[in-house]
């Protein structure tokens, strides 16, 4: 690893703070600024035992020049919608945001929650968790996903500023990223996506240290970054990340680009660390209490332990006021401005006053006509419905547009010549789709919807986890989601999904049975304010079951008696989606034999199992013998069916082939299910 | 989409086939030999009313330069070892490769499974199917994923090069990628990995056609792919993929770089379709009967569907028998290379004679030395063990080498310098590793494994489910398995991971609780020819709890009685892992307090599974309370602890502070596990 050894004379003499910057007429210098930002995330992994001071070692200088001159906030109004976005896709370096937000003066960041780093309950996690402190834009450190989420919030302050203007909307998103987030797959669906949508207010400044974990980058790497972000069609430039006046041009240039830019910002890990700087060893462990001791004097900070002078933190104060006046500004042209309660409403994420009356108009129709339509084009429907309704709904497809039904009639392409549109071609790119989603939702103002089908969930599911943990409205309309899919085969066939989709805290998994569910599900899904949702849709046509209208959201309870039993219940059988059809089938022979039987609709778990215990064991039948018909994974089943029920599922991977030839041959019928009730009565 | 239409001249008459390529003396031209695999293609596609006949009929011409005149293989033997690999990466384009299957004579590729294209149990699935016909070098489907397996493969024949010399290894992977593929972030990593490993072998022929399923790929990317895989390393090349001779030229070109070579062809998609050629309508489904005699007209194809004249069919057939004799001289140097038998052993996926004595020998001594250690650093101890009788052993990480344990002493890094390493340093690439190791899996010679932390398994989780759904023996050595993981914070912790992974058909995930159970899961691991493995390990230090040396692999029956009740047994404490050394305590709780309780360690669900009842009702205990106790999501437990039952588990994300107060916060507890267990009394 020598060979990363930064040369001695990058921690210059010349630039280290001076013994004299306690006193009162001392004026504090970029250096001076951001060695506070390296003594405290020294000081903080120091007293945590762990934790990463190599990367706001490395990235002080530049974070000092971005939050002191150019970042648009203000400290003390942390949720200024139209305050700049920054987002620390290198997680990891988590101090270097926690210091910058004690420093500047956001109130909930103090010193006590420094010493707190990564204790349990404190706002400093090991990595930034969204909600946990005010400035904390987005919950980063699964590598690229932060800048997946910058993409996002930019496309969406394009987006809302064509809707309600520069006078509301005008801001940058920045980001810091590493060569790991850059090595990730998902860096190149986000950049390909900036690079297309000109997203020319997104900047990424590239902390590039050569060094991840293994050792020098070199172990591993031999990318041209810059080459790479030219040929996605970005603004590019290389500047040492020590110089705050090169950082500083680079900046300004890089804001009136009109494509989105990289700054290279080429830097030391553990810069001022005397022995580790430059290495691997900085990057995830305490420095240790010589080394430690060490920095403190090469970077000439005489200050005790999780200490920052007047002087120093007085130019940080200022800086994290410096964004006061504007802010004051904005409140006044948004006081002033025409639309500034629907501004207001979508930024709250709060439902358009048509939409119950909407979705219960949808449902009336559609319980009447008693379509045989695929759940997909049952959720076309819908989103036609809403659409007029939601000009906050943002629909898109990672390039299944006609196979997801996803795009509405009125919603017009959103193009880096009209980001006015409503329909984002996501490419096939379901990973930078989702984190982008994570985004937008972030950001505020916009719903976001996006489609693939349900196998593809496995490509985004990383920041489908994200949506969950952070509490994100997105929905994910995955359609195609089961063998009856038919033809495609087993890779585009998902079997074990639904059990890894339902196994994420915080998700909620839909399978609507019909138009009638499908409306209610989109109706709670975009109610949830808290939780992301999964559409699982069928490509196959299924018939209405929900043929009697009725006002409640039954869904809502996530399972339900859909038909109950005419003969006192024996059997009852529970199914979701497409094989609700099945369930009702199997009912009507079972009754013919003399055997009664309810169907069970469960379109959620997760809504179900929050429902009291009274409730499920009347729905489930508590003597009933249970049968449950789901063409996926028989996998987590047995919580509803318990040890005397059966589960007609699929126990391995499809197949090739039409749909129906596809159900037979892995058994999952009426018949099955008629069978297997019978075995065990 | 009119904008892609191409301009007319691109079937130009001059190329078309002339109404006499039936006679006995016509020679067929390489346009001719391309139509017959575009006549198959909208024969086979019209026939299953399913299909994508757009990609084959577009490449058809770049397949057959690449089939006819370079691509070394011998139909009569398809799984000579050093054939050159085809890896069809946009595999709904699957016509394309299973025409020239059928064409070259491959004996198991008959007309008829031509016409049993997408039909049940046919060889011909939507998607090419690994295992389903020789040929079929992976599955593919999944975009990207081929890119990723080749990358594997390329590498796979160096590193068995530098082992076994190019008297036995010496061939080219080949790869055909559509703009889809080239979408995916995979792409990027696997173009990363190629490039820094400089992958000479390796040449890409990208069907560069400029459509994607929702339209022009206009719509959605602006990226210059010339500059990105240049950025990446890669030589390049640009030509008209209707051109043979200049495709030829590239392809020749490509064969001496010492760099991988991406050759972007452009072309025109459902080339020859009178209507829809250069438009997504024929990406996806049939051109319908029409279109399908319009293109017969334009190509001059006036033969019946599935008919090949017996003039093109020849030529084909001599394609396919061109590496005969290459073949031949093959087997002779073979047969006299000193090193034959372990190349042979190597290439069967056969453990090496000393296998299973090491193994026991590791069990003896760690059964009596009784360590204290995580079980990632038990892995590293059975690693440094296997290594020297195991030279096939390749490992790897995804940056994350001293984390994860991987990289045994003796192993030597795999670098462009230096093919003969036996340790990959993936990067932060994890999606890029899985599929590399399918790759390398596929190509054969070597036993894969890699790792990352468990939580990032959702980061290449479409290639674990590919390692399953192919059969391969990959092993994924996946740490920090639980909120034991600590102040990483819940972006780090895996939850729903477990549960996630379980649910894959195919899939052995083993959980072990000490040294001797990580010596035996990594036997079972690695003695499976056809199943690939997850080992998820801990970061924290667990006891030994198997200090009674047995020669028996206890944990191949997947759950066993680990400490029986000395009383009559009335409670049955299941763990897995870290929590084992819990219920181990629990027990001895519950018997202090006169209640019988045994410990169950549960290594594997997927081996317990397999057992008989009558096995599992013993281990179980069949009128016992059952208690779960695993530090990850409750979901699936259901299945061994039943109704009655108590499952002492995550419901929700983790938080980031030091494990040992996660354990408590969360209530994963021995005194948790025996409080639940009295209640149920």
């Amino acid at each position: 690893m020598d060979t990363a050894v930064p040369p001695s004379s990058s921690v210059a003499p010349a630039s280290l703070a001076s013994p004299s910057l306690a006193h009162p007429s001392y004026k504090a210098s970029p250096r001076d600024m951001a060695n506070a930002i390296r003594a405290l995330a020294m000081d903080a992994v120091e007293k945590a035992a762990s934790g990463h001071p190599g990367m706001p070692m490395g990235m002080a200088d530049v974070a000092t020049v971005l939050w002191s001159r150019f970042l648009k906030f203000d400290a003390a109004h942390p949720h200024w919608p139209d305050r700049d976005r920054f987002v620390l896709s290198a997680g990891h370096g988590s101090m270097l945001l926690y210091s910058l937000l004690h420093l500047t003066g956001f109130a909930d960041m103090t010193l006590d929650e420094l010493r707190r780093f990564r204790q349990l309950g404190s706002r400093t996690a090991g990595h930034p968790e969204y909600g946990h402190a005010a400035g904390i834009e987005t919950t980063t450190g699964p590598l690229g996903q932060g800048l997946g989420n910058a993409v996002g919030m930019a496309l969406a302050e394009r987006m809302a500023a064509a809707r309600f203007g520069a006078d509301l909307v005008d801001h940058y998103t920045y980001v810091i990223a590493g060569d790991g987030c850059l090595m990730e797959g998902i860096s190149h669906e986000a950049i390909s996506l900036a690079g297309h949508l000109k997203l020319g207010k997104l900047i990424v400044l590239f902390d590039d240290n050569s060094i991840s974990i293994d050792g020098p980058t070199s172990l591993a790497v031999s990318d041209d970054q810059i080459g790479r972000f030219k040929a996605s069609g970005w603004a590019t430039a290389s500047v040492d990340g020590h110089d705050p006046e090169a950082v500083a041009a680079a900046i300004e240039a890089a804001r009136t680009s009109d494509r989105p830019t990289l700054i290279a910002c080429k830097t030391v890990i553990g810069f001022g660390a005397p022995k580790k700087a430059g290495t691997a060893a900085t990057h995830g462990a305490p420095l240790g209490a010589d080394e430690v001791a060490g920095a403190r004097e090469k970077l000439g900070w005489s200050f005790p332990p999780f200490t920052v002078p007047e002087t120093i933190l007085q130019s940080w104060r200022q800086a994290g006021s410096r964004g006061s006046e504007a802010y004051q500004a904005w409140t006044q042209r948004h006081a002033a401005h025409k639309d500034r309660a629907e501004f207001d409403r979508r930024q709250a994420g709060e439902l358009p006053a048509q939409f119950a009356a909407t979705i219960e108009a949808a449902k009336k129709a559609v319980s009447a006509e008693a379509p045989k339509l695929a759940t997909r084009q049952s959720s076309q429907r819908v989103l036609e419905a809403l659409s007029p309704v939601m000009p906050e709904l943002l629909g898109g497809s990672a390039d299944l547009t006609g196979s997801n039904n996803t795009k509405a009639k009125d919603m017009a392409p959103v193009t880096a010549q009209n980001y006015g549109g409503r329909y984002v071609y996501w490419g096939v790119r379901e990973h930078g789709m989702a984190a982008a989603m994570n985004g937008i939702a972030l950001h505020g103002g916009f719903a976001p919807y996006g489609g693939t089908f349900l196998v593809f969930t496995d490509y985004c599911r990383p920041s489908i986890r994200l949506s969950a943990l952070m509490g994100q409205r997105v929905v994910y309309v995955m359609t195609h989601d089961s063998i009856g899919l038919g033809e495609d085969g087993p890779t585009h066939q998902p079997v074990e999904h639904l059990a890894s989709l339902r196994a994420i805290p915080n998700l909620l998994v839909f399978r609507p049975c019909d138009t009638v569910e499908t409306a209610e599900c989109w109706a709670l899904a975009l109610a949830e304010r808290h939780t992301p949702s999964v559409l699982a849709l069928t490509r196959q046509a299924v018939p209405t079951v929900r043929t009697a209208h009725t006002a409640e959201n039954r869904s809502a309870r996530g399972g339900y008696v859909l038909q109950d039993s005419h003969l006192p219940r024996q059997v009852t059988l529970i199914a979701t989606g497409s094989e609700v059809a099945l369930a009702v089938e199997a009912r009507a022979r079972l009754e013919a034999d003399g055997i009664g039987a309810a169907v069970v609709s469960m379109p959620s778990w997760e809504l179900f199992d929050r429902q009291p215990a009274s409730y499920r064991e009347e729905v489930l039948g508590a003597t009933a013998v249970r049968v449950a018909i789901e063409a996926a994974s028989v996998f987590g089943w047995e919580r509803y069916v318990g040890p005397r029920g059966a589960v007609i599922g699929m126990t391995g991977f499809g197949a090739s082939a039409p749909a129906g030839d596809l159900y037979k041959h892995f058994g999952i019928t009426a018949d099955a299910a008629v069978k297997a009730a019978k075995a065990r009565l």
